[in-house]
């Protein structure tokens, strides 16, 4: 009976890790604990931790841990306080593998908790690129992990080179199971799509350009002005209050918690998708959505033929919206699998339920 | 005037900065400020807090972390309490850059407080290898940092790969600095030695590796017994009260409390280095002392013609400790420029006031 | 020179503290450092740090502690976040008395950082009572404090009798010197009244009541339907952000941001104060202005004769408040002395400058 | 069916509680939980987590806080971490009830952690007089607890004055059951001496006079020079390190993890206490065995026939030891009832799984 705690630390990451949860769960040779924290228990941020419940999981323990500050030092408090908490939760709960997901700041405060009690730790999307202080957690925790799920094969030859496997395009450790958005993506296409046609925008503060985070947001209120949209709450890193605020002094009343699996299915019913989310350049490109992303937020993220990148500019995003809105009426995109073929869950639960934390323990 | 803050967390740290400390305070376009934290304020460790001060430096502030248990799990709390502190002082502080040594737990703790808030993170001795944590500690801070003073040629390779420069012997940030502590070592030497021809001992315990640190102490006193042996106290990781209990059980009375300065001129007067210090790859390549490395604490670094290799094992310990102090009687091993020639602190200082800051902040 | 460190953790902190901060400025044998905290840097309660700062003070540290989550346990939490953060401030300041105001949850983390380190505690506004978890942290406070200024007769002996002074209405350590916010109160009435004739309302979460707090600001909304009503935000407890909620779905504005001497002036040009604030019994008796004091958050705390209790009741609250506003427009009630006469400033910043603290320290 | 948490922060707390821990086990209507922490899971204190399940209880939960540094700001920043762990603990654990136990600093967040969050709080051994930084700790605790079970008739005058129940020799809320720790004299008596006649030592810091904690232990080292004496280690707080340091130089050995149960059959087989615990005060009254009780740490406090008091004076303790120990010849003082006649534990059980509790959740 293998001990697999499981972190979550914000929707996204839920998103990320769910099918692989279900496939933990189904498995008699396995006891699955999960652990939500930071903005997975914030009422603010949609409470990932109900949804996990509804979900039908039991979840171990709540951790709070995001302190309130619009501004960059919270970061860091937020990740002290979580690693405070977590490092007595991981002892008492004695795991043989952690798992902690993608990019967010928090992630490294599970990769510390875990990994200084020697308890081998498991990443999920390591080896990526993206355009922010995301990339320096992301290489931190692959430096601390034992067990590499990746999406893509360049992220496996990152995550070798980083790993000190010179010219190995898959280090011992390294596995490429794709990424598990993409199995929901999966059954979010078996299940149809929800048909709305309206112009969808995720868009995030960029850590590196909190100053210039309610002028990105104005811009692409602006260029979106007059087109039928649907808004996401922007998320809650420094700059991310003051991208609230632009939404609502420009009237736009955001939406929040769609479930996971609901997600893709209102993607699919799109014209278009608009903002600097990781959603256009990963799930998109397997549900064939055209993508307009804006700035530098996915910079280095291998991309499929669904994407067109765009500045902070008024004109060109209002340009490339429009241009795209209209190809989507002869229908979706080519699926791409670049990063991962629905199956991703499935193969990180064999995984980790394996002989392949025997080597690592 | 740019503002440079060093983090010190430890005795060895300090031994590691301080002629770049030295020449950074000598220089009119730079403020200095030292945070002292960790085991740097802490009694039963020295408080080296005193000595900065006793070496005609302020110190900025002093940071209270180490949580008392001799567990795995207080590495990470105490990393967290560091952390939630640590945000606020460089909040404070505002520095320009912040300097971080080595590869101590501690050590991510500061690196995640600075690049978290967008502040250049310089890291101290990267891309060597040894075997434990501090490894995936060492490679963590890499992966956050900004610029990378680093010892040996091997060092500046390792630390280009795993920021993703691949066939780029010296990526961009990484210097080939040399490494400080060899500067004290230089200067030491031109002081002379304080002759003693005692054994000395460093065995600290090995994180991975905590249940056997009373066995693996054991050994070396039994192997020892009988020899005129100068034995100095283990670290504070986990593991260390444990092997300190076995010191006081038989008798020894460590050694606490050498300057940075005299550690060096009493290591020259030594027949013989026993344990498994990073001293004995290090100061003792430069110094040509001769070194029983005694387990698998140093595996993978980098070695001089100085050290012989040993496992925990009374009869090899004893047998080439003996050896080695014959041959020290005809005078020290030749000296090795591996790990520095002696000018590293103003190379460092010139990095952190020069150029090499604007290129990354 | 004495050094008093303030920590101001909350927007009403302030304004009770603000006319003793002037004082202490002006004397040449004090410096002063005032520390913001908790709610004092966030953005979504006002920053009262920027406030600060904005009436010519310097601010000597912001510390970051609210962490988020609308449930109870995160007042422990963000206190114990607190606690960590200003233990260490209060040793680098090395301060000569602390001063810590009322009976916000945060105020016992001040309490402890001081009183721990033998550093003489000044507590404003002990022994008065309030209806919730406030009277358990203010009587708490009074415990660790060394120096009381408090504000009614009654005020004073309840801390005197806490203290084991029994039978002494004024024990050693305990000063009446009335509440520093009726001193902003009388400046206002210098000033004069912003004239509006509007229905204010400040109706905060009651902690011991959380669950009900979102029909508590339901039955008030109800209550005024019709009347032209000024709304601010509820405080930041838990059940807060629930009451938020309930204003925004009514399609309500609150105000946020008043100057500390604005506020009584905007006060004296309302016809009526609708509620549960403590300004209502404070620096309405003052000022005259008829106050409907809503449920049980002032049960306990001593009247003047412009204050009418009702219970969350939509008939009760309507029918009063109407009553009240009639009687208004034949001119204010008159002015009680019961919380103070305007001088509080100048006599704590005579006791924290004098020789109180000697025999204290 | 209810459910009691105790926390338990170090030995003496222990010992404190254990009968009462006992009678709550053996209750089919209370599910008990303890929660160790504090110096309770630290080696150099004797980890009485381990005791706790040598004596066939389960430990809910192990919690490390003690940040180690010799100063007075570390027991501030103790107390905050073990705030910012134990507010997360118990919102899992979800208690009925949290009990804590007398007066040391980390008391105050155990009494924050479940005050804050509405679950009601019971204080064991409030209401008591000693000469330092406990006193303030100890009321504070009072004021946040819902509960109070205290041992004597002035202890239950104290607390009921000090919560406002003026002239009420028993407010509500306030239980005189003795003090748990008298249960286990008790049952000591029945069981019989160790008979050794040596001068027992229990000396520790006061943290009012942290300055002079070496002296102090000096003074006593210096008076019983000669004697055959049993020293115990001084505790953990501010001063402890520079009293266990006297010791050391000394060539004394003291003595450690001694049972609950083997402690007072211990102390009857003493010729003489000497120190400034209150075990002096409050076992050895019921126990009839005498002592010298050094210095201001128990003033105060209510005493029986068997305590003599003295400056921390090398002369004046020798002298009375010798008297005392000649004294002892004849057999032990008269056993007193002032702190308990041993069925304090039963008495607590009962509070606790009654209608009590229902009065104040």
């Amino acid at each position: 009976m293998r001990h697999v705690v499981v972190a979550v630390t914000a929707r996204p990451s839920y998103s990320r890790i769910k099918t692989a949860l279900v496939a933990l769960r189904a498995r008699p040779d396995v006891r699955l604990s999960i652990v939500a924290c930071a903005s997975a228990v914030v009422t603010r941020f949609g409470r990932v931790a109900d949804l996990i419940r509804a979900d039908g999981f039991e979840v171990a323990a709540e951790v709070s841990s995001v302190v309130e500050e619009d501004s960059l030092s919270s970061s860091a408090l937020s990740t002290g306080v979580l690693l405070t908490q977590l490092s007595g939760i991981f002892a008492g709960l004695k795991p043989d593998i952690v798992v902690t997901i993608a990019d967010r700041h928090e992630t490294l405060a599970t990769a510390i908790a875990a990994s200084y009690q020697n308890i081998p730790l498991c990443h999920i999307q390591g080896g990526e690129v993206s355009g922010s202080i995301d990339d320096k957690v992301r290489n931190a925790v692959t430096q601390l992990a034992d067990i590499h799920c990746v999406a893509t094969p360049q992220a496996a030859w990152n995550v070798s080179q980083a790993r000190g496997y010179y010219e190995n395009p898959l280090g011992p450790g390294v596995y490429r199971t794709g990424c598990p958005s993409i199995d929901l993506a999966a059954e979010a296409r078996r299940l149809g799509a929800f048909p709305h046609s309206r112009v969808m925008v995720l868009q995030h503060p960029v850590t590196t350009q909190t100053a210039q985070a309610a002028d990105q947001m104005r811009a692409t209120v602006e260029a979106l002005k007059g087109m039928d949209t649907l808004y996401f709450w922007p998320g809650e890193d420094a700059g991310g209050q003051a991208m609230s605020k632009v939404l609502r002094l420009a009237g736009i009343k955001p939406v929040r918690n769609i479930s996971p699996l609901n997600f893709p299915r209102t993607l699919m019913g799109a014209s278009c998708l608009v903002g600097n989310s990781s959603v256009g350049i990963r799930e998109c490109s397997f549900l064939g959505v055209p993508v307009v992303n804006v700035g530098t937020r996915q910079e280095g993220r291998e991309r499929a033929a669904n994407v067109v990148d765009v500045p902070h500019d008024v004109d060109a995003i209002r340009q490339e919206t429009t241009r795209l809105c209209v190809m989507m009426k002869d229908g979706p995109f080519p699926s791409s699998h670049l990063y991962g073929d629905g199956h991703a869950g499935e193969r990180i639960a064999a995984i980790l339920s394996g002989r392949a934390i025997e080597a690592v323990a």
